[in-house]
């Protein structure tokens, strides 16, 4: 270890701890053990600070991120948009630099992390489409494509199952660009991991496919951290693990104790640490003018390797106008001209299909015309529909069973490590549009990393069939309930719920347009008709009123597979005089987007509204005075029986419909839309 | 292998196969390969199918849930309450035999299962809840607990995260008598697992500290079964998987490819199955007399092992009559008379605590009363305050860092598994009360299990702290926005958020007397003073009036952490002389479980009503006309600091509340709980 690489890495030890003592909260241990590996690994990447969207940047992902005051650290030094103010408000409302690292808020940061284990898991979706990106487009001397991505995680990572998934599939693709460091200090919140992580976690990985490496003072080795990095760049086909063994807190009195893991250093502690530094101990925030020459150095080689593939892709377009085109295309972030075309659309002349077959039709016809189109599903391929005929498997070469060029993903029976993946694919760029499959029922085992898809703005797309009791005989275990309303209730999320074709198309021209938020598509199992008043552009409005009459006496309002049921309920209405709307509200998000004044056309004052969906009525009242659904669990059975024994039949509409009209007779009614506040 | 084994394993794979054939829906493929591993475990284990809640039985669980067609015929083979009639009636509206198995319809179906991983992560539960008990009641000479766990698992169960974490911890708690068997037919939907599951899962399971046998010829190699089964009981220190390599759809003419995973077999393809087999082709639902007899004669022989059990019983209450006692009131499912005398209730007087630290004084309180309270934190011990001083860990003894007979449970970061072991705890019977603590955001990762727990009746407790913007710095990663939304949503789901202590200990009352319904308990960081209005009587009706005035102009309905503020705002509204009621909501479904009459007494006709809670309002129109929280992501920042950031004060609720009085003033306010139907 050079003087220099000592002064940095007690720079970035003592930066993290005064960002820790600043706000007296955070989490000053892991950056004090990671400190030297944080230092040789940016050291061994190439980034540039300003240039953060170069797309040939390696990554790193800090997966235990409520150590963010070390990235922070690496950020403010390396030039970054993040300077010492910025670390002196470590915690505070509005800062930009919050208790766990959050993309939106300083580029640089690759993704949002902190619940654990989905950092390691993005990681393997950004390893995953690097790989993918390269086969694409690199060409013999044009190495267009050829970062690594690098990631730190804890013991906790380690435990969620989420990163088992990811990792375990990592392996079977052989990513062998994806390097992970383990921060092996044997603490967690609940003290020493022998009370309940025992397992061999080396062993484990090496099952899953990994090469492992540890290095045994990974407080002091930079020699061994930088052998290790290039030995893991020579195993191109297997991910790295690499086994830190750190001291927690590394140079605090507390060192080694669960003590310094979530908890501001005592004064006298962070001032013997500073002399044993040789920092002042009154002074706080101190970047000692060496440090930042020797790292700007580093930038200053980086940018010329960004200028160097600058002058290649100049070439490339040269040799490669086709390619050349796509990509600089994709690498500003728009779509194919044109690709709306390829959408189709329908009348009601055209014959009823499963939602979920309009899906397969929409994707089927959308992947030759946006080769950033990529996706899978975990492991219901031929129930969600989600490969495209003409596709090729993403799969590592000796497998024979694709290759990295392809563009379908086959998951595996792993919808968190999906979901997780999925985010980490959207971080890598290149315009990439990614969707997985599974039941919608299933994308709840998916809710942590969804959640993190809203949060970060990843336009990720969820294709969710079988997403009522209409799925019929696999029974309430895998009929979603609460899950429209699970979804619905999340800040930045689109859950489509089309009710026939044109529907179907509008959602994923929505949840392709978007570059700020992720979309469920839920899709029937069963068969739905097109409807007479539907089109693509209606429903781009999120909620429009599908089946009109004049002077309503009352509005359903209705989703996916139930709207027609509602249509029918109508004109059985109508023989009864009763005037019903039939509104189809297929996506709520997007019609909270629309003016009031749209929203108010279509759920008026003056006419009672009743929602109908197959599902908890929880939230319908945001829209309607009445709620047709079910607040219990579905049952096993054929499809329309179900829907029959539970009453969601057009008579059933009309009868709920008609005691709606009854009790709100000479009561002057309000719409719901209408507020205080 | 003998003749009347040789036709009892025809028998099981016939009669599931016609199962599916009545049907034509449902999966064939594993229960053909797994039928002679169902007959070997069966006569190994030790059950009575006229008793099926002897709590020293051997249970079995298909973690493979979608082959529940053998566990419908091993059930009716034995003579359990279901009958062929029954499996005539698969998967059809009302029937016994669902899609999937559930637990509440058929006694003997130990757990409900069919979504992947659930399963084996139940049955590690099983194991621990089993090792608990034995260590607390078992005496020299006395061993009233012996009984084993066993597992049929397939590929999709083992690529599932949940079931990573539970195996994990299942190998750290040295599990011995969990015993699983892997169906290794290398088959998922997609096809071969050679598209997306290649990893070395032996190896994998060894790393967690499991011991591993491999059957490779998993079709017939009865013997070889039964070895296994005799090898993993002489393991006592780890739990056994056993590998058993199968052919799926063994003996159809589709065997080994997926097209027999799920779908009934072509009537050609019974027919020289049967005739295979030397049964009549042109019959179904064949059950061989020498199959019943053969079985019957097993079912007696166990009889006889639960009425020696039932004679050992009987001496052991005589030698151990505390320990009996206790054994014969938690076999009957009571718990220890005047428990509740135990909790604590409050006055104003009394200090300003953090609801999370009232939840502390209450599991202090009861863990020496109630024998049968048994739990633990996903690594958040010192956070989720879990953790009775008095506690020992429920570890194995040689780790010397607790032992069997403890009570907490040390479940590090695996919130799933977490889930998914409390429900198997939940069905081992005996009473068991258990708790699981994490951040109420990270239950999400937990959905998957949470959902079984409300669908099975499992009446399990998540001790769910940190239950808003108001734990801070974390910032909007960690703090839940949709969360109560989501499981507010959920059927038979308790969710409170108490707002002082009384409620605190109303929660608990309730979460432990149901034994029909799962409950989550929402719990501040930061501290809330004790309610002039509360009393545990009154919160135990989940909603009430807290602050109450003559003629309201304004009902404010609130929960936890926002009643004191929601009070505070009350009372400024007076000095403008508007006159508003305080409504606590501390459990939506406990108040939609009382009387509408009282119902509407809280929350009246003609008066508007406000909700108030730092959350998503999705949802909250089920009780208030307007509503007053947050349908965005949260910000780090000092928790009273964010409060006040997103207006979240007594003067925003009073602003809040007055325009919401202005707004309806002169209309008229019908009660959002009288409904059209």
């Amino acid at each position: 270890m050079t003087d220099i690489d000592q002064l940095a890495i007690a720079t970035i030890r003592l930066l993290s701890v005064d960002q820790v003592d600043a706000a007296q909260s955070g989490h000053p241990g892991a950056p004090l053990g990671l400190a030297p590996a944080a230092h040789a690994v940016f050291k061994k990447m190439k980034f540039n600070p300003k240039n953060t969207n170069w797309i040939n940047r390696d990554r790193f992902i800090l997966s235990n991120g409520h150590a963010c005051a070390l990235l922070y650290s690496m950020l403010c030094l390396y030039g970054y948009a993040l300077n010492v103010d910025d670390l002196k408000q470590f915690r505070q409302v509005g800062s930009k630099t919050p208790g766990h690292p959050e993309r939106l808020d300083v580029p640089g940061i690759e993704v949002t992390t902190g619940p654990l284990g989905q950092g390691i898991s993005n990681a393997v979706g950004l390893a995953l489409a690097q790989r993918q990106f390269a086969a694409t487009y690199n060409k013999p001397d044009f190495p267009i494509c050829d970062s690594f991505v690098y990631a730190f995680l804890g013991d906790g990572c380690l435990m969620e199952g989420v990163a088992s998934e990811a990792s375990s599939i990592a392996g079977h693709l052989q990513l062998g660009n994806l390097i992970a460091f383990w921060d092996d200090n044997k603490i967690t919140i609940d003290g020493d991991t022998a009370v309940a992580f025992t397992e061999d976690v080396e062993a484990r990985y090496r099952a899953y496919g990994w090469h492992t490496i540890h290095i045994k003072e990974g407080d002091n080795d930079l020699e061994g951290i930088a052998n290790a990095i290039e030995e893991a760049k020579k195993v191109t086909d297997k991910p790295t693990l690499i086994r830190l063994t750190t001291i927690i807190g590394f140079g605090s009195l507390q060192q080694g104790t669960h003590s310094v893991h979530g908890a501001a250093l005592k004064a006298d502690d962070i001032k013997q640490l500073k002399e044993k530094n040789g920092f002042n101990p009154d002074e706080k925030f101190i970047i000692p003018p060496e440090v930042t020459a020797d790292y700007a150095k580093h930038v200053a080689e980086n940018q010329k390797i960004e200028s160097d593939w600058n002058k290649l892709v100049v070439e490339y377009k040269k040799k490669y106008p086709t390619e050349g085109a796509e990509l600089a295309r994709r690498l500003e972030g728009k779509l194919p001209e044109g690709w709306k075309d390829a959408l189709p659309s329908y009348t009601p002349k055209d014959k009823t299909q499963a939602t979920r077959a309009l899906s397969q039709t929409v994707l089927e016809k959308l992947y030759p015309v946006i080769p950033e189109l990529i996706g899978g599903s975990a492991d219901l391929t031929g129930s969600n529909l989600t490969r495209a005929t003409e596709a090729v498997d993403f799969q590592p070469p000796s497998s024979k069973l694709g290759d990295y060029s392809g563009r379908y993903i086959r998951y595996g029976v792993r919808e968190h490590g999906m979901g997780a993946i999925m985010n980490g694919i959207a971080a890598f760029g290149a315009n990439y549009k990614n969707f997985g499959g599974t039941f919608l029922n299933f994308v709840s085992y998916a809710a942590g990393a969804v959640r993190l898809s809203a949060l970060s703005h990843h336009p990720v797309v969820w294709v969710a069939t079988h997403d009522s009791i209409g799925l019929g005989e696999d029974g309430p275990t895998h009929q979603p309930v609460e899950t429209l309303a699970h979804f619905r209730a999340l800040p930045n999320m689109s859950v489509w719920r089309p009710a026939d074709g044109n529907e179907v198309s509008a959602a994923y021209i929505a949840a392709l347009e978007t570059d700020s938020h992720p979309s469920i598509i839920a899709l029937s199992r069963q068969g739905c008709p097109h409807l007479e008043g539907s089109s693509i552009e209606k429903a781009l409005k999120g909620g429009y009123t599908v089946h009109q009459v004049e002077n309503p006496d009352i509005i359903i309002v209705s989703t996916g597979s139930e709207v027609n049921i509602a249509v029918e309920g109508a004109k059985q209405l109508a023989n009864d005089g009763i005037k019903a709307n039939v509104v189809s509200m297929a996506d709520f998000f997007t019609f909270d987007n629309q003016p009031l004044s749209y929203q108010l056309s279509v759920l008026p004052d003056g006419v009672p509204i009743m929602s109908f969906e197959v599902m908890s009525t929880f939230g319908w009242s945001k829209y309607s005075h009445e709620h047709f659904g079910m607040n219990r669990f579905g049952m096993s059975g054929k499809g329309p029986e179900i829907y029959k024994a539970l009453g969601f039949t057009p008579e059933g509409v009309a009868d709920k419909a008609a005691k709606t009209v009854q009790f709100y007779k000479n009561k002057p009614v309000v719409s719901p839309l209408n507020k205080a506040f």
